[in-house]
């Protein structure tokens, strides 16, 4: 068995963000040199989520209001008591948990094994700092 | 290691079903012959889900009706810019995310490693076309 | 490759609860021997799940608040018709599907890769009698 293991950091300038990551993901496939096995990708952070859905700008700016009808932004303490904390990104930890901090795609002849339109993405939902994401790849 | 792969396809005469796949997947890890290990089932599509919960016909009528609450079928590129490309699925997108788009299953002694209840199913959201479901079976 | 596989016990007083459970699946790392692979944690019931976030107070409090408006509790069977079964439960599988049934935890080293504020947490919905959880080690 062979495993690999990778980090990427981003830094993003906005709050909000949805980064595209399959190239990342499929380039850390193809050093791991596995050919049937599977690969993790997840956030090591609790307010940012990886998923997978379609690249299209407007599906992106759809989920970004829909999360924020889901899980609106409020610094206060009264909807989100954990900014009791002295946080104010309380609706970050929700939104995370609506678009999943993880996902595991199976590596088939060596390659991420998609259907057509399956991409990779990061969601930051409280950026402007240094957070990591990891890559995990398992197989033979 | 070993590893195991098998694709299902669905073409449903709805546009919206839960189906369960459970024997499939059963099936699958047989089939692979691995005794300890983990087993993912994956829509590879991005307007369909994979989750796990009860075979209840009225869960399944739930899940139905408040799925369309929490994301309304809508055609018109108002609620989703997504329909903007003349797609009009922009709801299918998000039911899929909050039912999930993969599950990963212990294998122990060569069986789904499952409580009492548990089932596969697969989330239909757009569907009357021909969509692939991938399981990978990865153990010893 | 190597395996190991352990299954926890939650008898909750409350019918709902997160359980904090990062120290039983580190434990059962550390006994796998395992040095690189995968964990998956994962609930046997369907009204219970697992996730990963926070160990912070006031945030545990919001997510039950909000998994109550998501889903609000409602024994009766004109909101949730898996009622008419007789069960009183059908908000907990809804409430299951919004965290999660099941989180995939890199091993690196030997130990869980995880961020700086990561901990799992058992979400029981449904609780006052015993349900399993799942821990399935798989690595080298």
């Amino acid at each position: 068995m062979k495993s690999h293991t990778k980090y990427l950091t981003f830094n993003t300038p906005k709050r909000r963000t949805l980064v595209r990551i399959t190239d990342e993901a499929a380039e850390c496939c193809r050093d791991s040199g596995i050919k049937e096995g599977m690969l993790l990708v997840s956030a090591m952070h609790i307010t940012a989520g990886v998923f997978i859905n379609d690249d299209e700008k407007g599906l992106l700016e759809d989920y970004a209001r829909w999360l924020e009808k889901l899980a609106p932004s409020d610094a206060s303490p009264d909807r989100y008591h954990h900014n009791r904390t002295g946080e104010d990104n309380g609706d970050a930890h929700h939104k995370r948990q609506i678009m999943g901090r993880e996902v595991v795609v199976a590596i088939t002849r060596g390659k991420l094994d998609f259907g057509p339109w399956e991409q990779i993405f990061y969601g930051e939902f409280d950026g402007r700092r240094a957070k990591r994401v990891l890559i995990k790849v398992l197989g033979d």
